[in-house]
């Protein structure tokens, strides 16, 4: 393919179904560990069942209120761009409704971030980045990659112990099989695995 | 700071100058890594003393022809998005001009990522995301966190050799001075430094 015209800037945006979603959504409160998580799992199967991108999904929450802030799916294929993983999309989205950088900021609520797997080696290091205060994850062992196919990278091999170092706690485990389900449907879905250098 | 109405999307743009930049050496050649560098040290200093962003900077080179494909600078904190890093800046900005998210697909040529100093923990995991065949860095020692206070967090104890193991060539130490010279005037210029979680 012919490289266009060199831009200077980009644009990252959820679909259409999850924007509408967010709008029904934002600021509702959900207290337990297992609701945020439910909500992330839906996300992520709606995700790749609309073919609007791979099946994960996160959502920020304000630990203090229990509301939702911002929920992100993985854009990297639509949005031609490998730096989509919904994690990402999540905390830039947080980020921008607390407008800042800083989700551990002057005057922030404890933020959380939720996920349907271990993040893997770039997002472990955004979650870092970001601010938040606490991560809650459905699983970290190697289902993910053995049943979906998608490959989580050079994963810091004490990650869990740097981001609780770093002040991030950790909570791991949370609907680890229904998760586990979701990513059997989308196996059994036939629906592409976008890895790196295809080429 | 009040939450605003929940964003469904996001836009990281370059600063003004840099849009220009580009403009004036967009699919210029530039054959030597020295040449290449220099760009990248160039666009970082920029980037500190105009106030839009930290000392960072990152360049997209196609390797069969030389030319520059893309830029990036740091913009965390105008952008108020922590993942706002050169390389994520650089490599979206490419991909979105090769009109896919891997650098590496079908039809690509061999992309070269340059950067003046070792990515940091979610960097790493960007640039194995991204498709580039290579990676050229000024330094990857510990020069960068000393000089400047920025933090890179829990990279990979086995980075340079995970990222070859990928198919990304690493080289190092591509104008190591110059660069550390750079990283001096920004520490002298009392700038701030934005790491996670100042609150």
């Amino acid at each position: 393919m012919m490289p266009s015209a060199t831009p200077h800037g980009f644009e990252l945006t959820l679909p259409e179904w999850a924007a509408a979603e967010l709008a029904t959504r934002a600021q509702r409160e959900l207290s337990s560990l297992e609701d945020r998580m439910r909500l992330v799992i839906e996300l992520a199967r709606t995700n790749f069942q609309r073919d609007t991108g791979g099946p994960f999904a996160a959502a920020v929450f304000d630990e203090t209120s229990a509301r939702l802030v911002a929920i992100g799916v993985n854009r990297v294929v639509p949005m031609r761009c490998s730096s989509a993983h919904a994690e990402v999309m999540a905390l830039s989205l947080a980020q921008q409704a607390a407008g800042t950088h800083d989700l551990g900021g002057p005057g922030q609520p404890p933020h959380q971030l939720v996920v349907n797997w271990c993040p893997c080696a770039m997002c472990c290091g955004a979650v870092i980045w970001s601010g938040v205060r606490s991560l809650v994850i459905a699983g970290s062992g190697p289902e993910l990659e053995q049943l979906t196919g998608f490959d989580e990278g050079p994963i810091h091999p004490s990650w869990a112990a740097e981001l609780t170092r770093r002040g991030v706690t950790v909570t791991d485990g949370v609907l680890r099989d229904e998760t586990c389900a979701m990513f059997r449907q989308f196996a059994a879905s036939g629906r592409a695995v976008y890895n790196a250098r295809q080429g």
